[in-house]
């Protein structure tokens, strides 16, 4: 079968392993291009890798035959464009999440993947990562019962370096990095999230002020059909990477997450310690690797994806609730009731 | 030293620990009297532990001088009044939690302990649980920054008997259950609650919905200096008693908790499993003998009592503030600014 | 039912332990006297349990009737003649491991327990740790299958003060120590110690090189059904209070070991860390209690003791062998088969 | 870079995965053959990977100019004749442990790669594990002082299939599987195993006895420098795939190993369990690429390799020492002491 090749849109620190995964471990798939508006960074990151074209603008290379899908991977508020862009060009389309900062670029977006027919997966890695995806086994196949309470945090060691934050690109921490755990809630509730009321504040890393983010977030949760939940989002652990869920069911509980990184504990008079997984490319390096042999598997069968643009919305719906439930002071609705689906299936 | 003559009001199964604690484990005291409204119930643990005088009402023993502190561990309903009647009576006082289910009998309570110059210790035990203690000596020391975030969560079992819930002599899960976890917010953040929202329900235990009350509760929390977090009461776990706290500051965080009861690992062909904490009574034993060892000693040498009546007071208008949110759907606030008294000071 | 008159003979750290848990932990048992070579440490452990009768030889005191039982706790070497003189008195013995330095010793003093009709209880008190006992209760229930193998290590943090080893009245590392695990050994494995083989050394605390004993050993045992095994020992871990015990059988394994002395688990930007159990005091709390009790009850109950003095010579004997391989640098038979009665037929 | 060449010898189970590895994890390698006795499997092996040249015999493959290096990962007892066939051909050497099952031959194999100027490494993946490695590197940094005692176990779920067995082609017990941890013991003591004591037998799996082999050792180590150990290796622990090592220096200690699979916990009513380690293909997954990454970056440096045909053979030495300490019932001796190099002058 021919691989199939792949464009990465984006060769920041994250688009930089999507590619390095396209072209090492993701078999049936070929890196093919690597695009980035900095096209110094695009040529280094091809050159590493062996590649021979680099670009500044995926328009570029959008006519190209020798490429199939799109990995794109540039800051949060392209996205959109990035897909009506892939879309356009017919071309499957792997996004990072969040699908867009906005729900109307998302909604124009996805209409334009469905009239190209493309294929599009959102970038909810966690759904990949062996844990995660035991627990959801386990848990749709009842081990503990129904599920009703969902818990789920996430703290990153330190928060992202100023250029991150400059001119918003990258969303706050509700459409940045607590849609991770909205995400994980609808996917292993399975269910919609229908309110949620937050508390939150700039508590621990002041240097972030001038950007106007905040870098903690408690986010209540409640689903449509009864279950309650929460979430945390935290930019300053300082000990480490610290990402753990809790689902409780009526029968009994599941557990994910841990802090070490290796096997190693050491004893000393002065201390007992042991090595905390510091980045989350560390913590979900099988994921990233996992999420694109599913695309790519995807797209040779004819789909479909296993994580949708409609799941990119709904979690942008609720993080978007959140941040307006923290402004607001009081309980935000999620969605419109008219718009919403029926509850996802059970698988 | 003359040992201190001990009344235990109410011989349930926490008034029974405690009366034998009072007999067997703390020096300095001597168990005088057994009450409870049974009667039969009274003499049957007076006569278990050796001791000679059994009734039915407080007030048949009040009068007495070889009785100089009681202890209340009857059914939360009766709480104030028992505080009451002890402080008429001139007698040392430690009153289990909650110190009443109504903010009015509470501060009535309270001042017919002032008024009686009568010492009062509030039976909030996990602060004297060793884990527990531990944490509150490594925040104050500033190991850990200064605390922003407070996460705690309590989980039964299973859910009471149905004697528990008749009458609602016992309280709701927020002033029966939460408002421990209310307690170790505001002593762990050296904080007061300001305000709180709920989301709740009646989830996994629909043999109690005659009774009226939930089973499961989560409880966003906002704390006057900024601080956030969350409260998590639950009655049914199916897997065991398990009681977690987390407090992250700005330098680390603290983690308390445990689920194993005994160090052992069994691993087998189809299980790796240990044994969890069952109940309540094993978890905090220490903390049990703890608290009353305190409250002797502090009547020993004439006060203060380290968990006082209105530490018992602020954790109810917490409690009732979160069932208060619940019942409305909207974020309540805790207290009104005015009767506010300055934030704990830190020891 | 009258209270047993008990005497503690020997009032140094685990001594005064043993009366604390007599006076205060142990229903129908009560503190008699204090017996200490050094009057002035038998009157102050007297004195701060409220006990007037202080001495300083038990012979002061064999002719009492208000003592129906003696706890030896006296220095090891000792053990073996306090036996006889309290059997020749009468009374009902719980004497600390190890029940002699000299085999020829033990002997003679199970001949005086027997002539005596009295009861003998040892104290290895790990049995009665719920850990251990929890091990010990699902072996026998066959969850493992037949038990093929087992490890158990010990190790102090510090090696204990200088005089301790002054005079060799307490043992060595092989008699003192490593003796717990051979008996755990022969209990858990229902079988009977056969050969061993010893490497070890003073490798870590050259401070007692002038007292001729080691502070580190390791020996492989052969049991005579055919499992095999091995034990470590070790005086200073630096770490903290370390004891750990594995049992493999044909179908599975159980471990027995923690290290943690709270629930608290502290996260900073320098370390993960918590806090290790420090010393077998703390470690051992419920076990000391627990194994009073039972001799206490055994006395009630006419017997019988459920470690007994057999047991004591048992476990000598393998740590004798342990440490005469260590000498002769070969395999040492743990006893002549003649003298072996047959293997435990416990289940 | 032209990409070295690597041809893989034996293409059974972890030969498969070297084959993997070479053609998809390691930058600057090329597959450029697989050779297995079954030609059947070398070629399934070599179409999965897209690789055209399969062969029976590496002889028929000996003269390619496009083939610098090979990979031998044929049953134990060819694993001396495969050095020594790819030595005289020239190419640089990566050999599965152990590197022969008898000493005389280990030895004329090392003389041949010294003549030919190859290079030769062994393959004791643990040594590349990310927790060994940072466990060596506290180790020599002094954190724990000086080493002085070294445990080490390794457990099989179940035993190898019967053909693992047949012909004796893989060695024992000792030379197979315990011969992991004598180099783990020589490498983090940084030290020469002088003097070994053996107690094992069948226990576990009868279904092996027609192989003439044990299930289960006990090896005590007595180390040069006076430090000593042992070793565990048993076939059958039923619940996973569990490898521990534990270094006790004069200052502390160093744990390494785990046994969960994911960072999954399930908590029912009636049990607490998770996931264990199955296969040490998975536990050791990343060990097996970082060896061969090693290996090709060796090739392109021009040496030396970081696990020598030496370390092959000390190995071995310890594990038939091993052995005979096991038949003939006493203390066996590593090596005579004329042939010794100086202890390891690592730091």
């Amino acid at each position: 079968m021919t691989p199939i090749g792949v464009a990465v849109v984006g060769a920041g620190t994250l688009g930089k392993r999507h590619a390095e995964n396209v072209c090492r471990a993701i078999p049936g798939a070929r890196l093919a291009a690597v695009v980035d508006r900095d096209l110094d960074r695009a040529r280094q990151v091809a050159a590493e890798l062996g590649v021979e074209r680099a670009a500044a603008h995926f328009e570029q290379i959008a006519a190209r035959d020798d490429i199939q899908a799109v990995v794109i991977a540039s800051p949060s508020k392209f996205h959109a464009e990035g897909i009506q862009a892939a879309a356009r060009a017919g071309k499957h389309i792997f996004c990072e999440k969040p699908i867009s900062l906005s729900l109307e670029d998302a909604r124009a977006a996805l209409e334009a993947v469905s009239g190209a027919g493309v294929l599009l997966q959102l970038g909810f890695m966690r759904r990949y990562d062996p844990a995660y995806s035991n627990a959801k086994r386990r848990i749709d196949s009842g081990e503990i019962g129904d599920p009703i309470m969902f818990k789920s945090l996430g703290r990153d060691r330190q928060p992202p370096p100023a250029v991150f934050y400059q001119g918003g690109v990258n969303g706050t921490l509700f459409s940045d990095s607590a849609i991770h755990d909205f995400d994980l809630g609808r996917w292993l509730m399975n269910d919609e999230i229908a309110e949620v009321h937050t508390f939150a504040g700039l508590l621990a890393s002041p240097e972030i002020a001038e950007f106007g983010d905040i870098d903690v977030c408690l986010v209540n949760l409640r689903f449509r059909r009864g279950g309650i939940g929460n979430v945390e989002a935290f930019r300053k652990s300082n000990y480490g990477y610290d990402i753990r869920t809790e689902i409780t069911g009526t029968k009994g509980t599941i557990q994910i997450g841990y802090l070490q990184q290796t096997a190693n504990l050491t004893l000393t008079a002065s201390r007992v310690s042991y090595d905390v997984v510091d980045h989350w490319l560390v913590r979900f390096r099988e994921a990233y690797r996992l999420e694109l042999a599913s695309f790519v598997s995807a797209i040779q069968k004819g789909g479909p994806a296993l994580v949708t643009g409609e799941d990119g919305v709904r979690a942008l719906e609720a993080a978007l609730a959140a941040e307006r439930s923290f402004h607001e002071g009081r309980v935000a609705t999620v969605a419109a009731p008219e718009t919403l689906p029926p509850a996802n299936d059970k698988p």
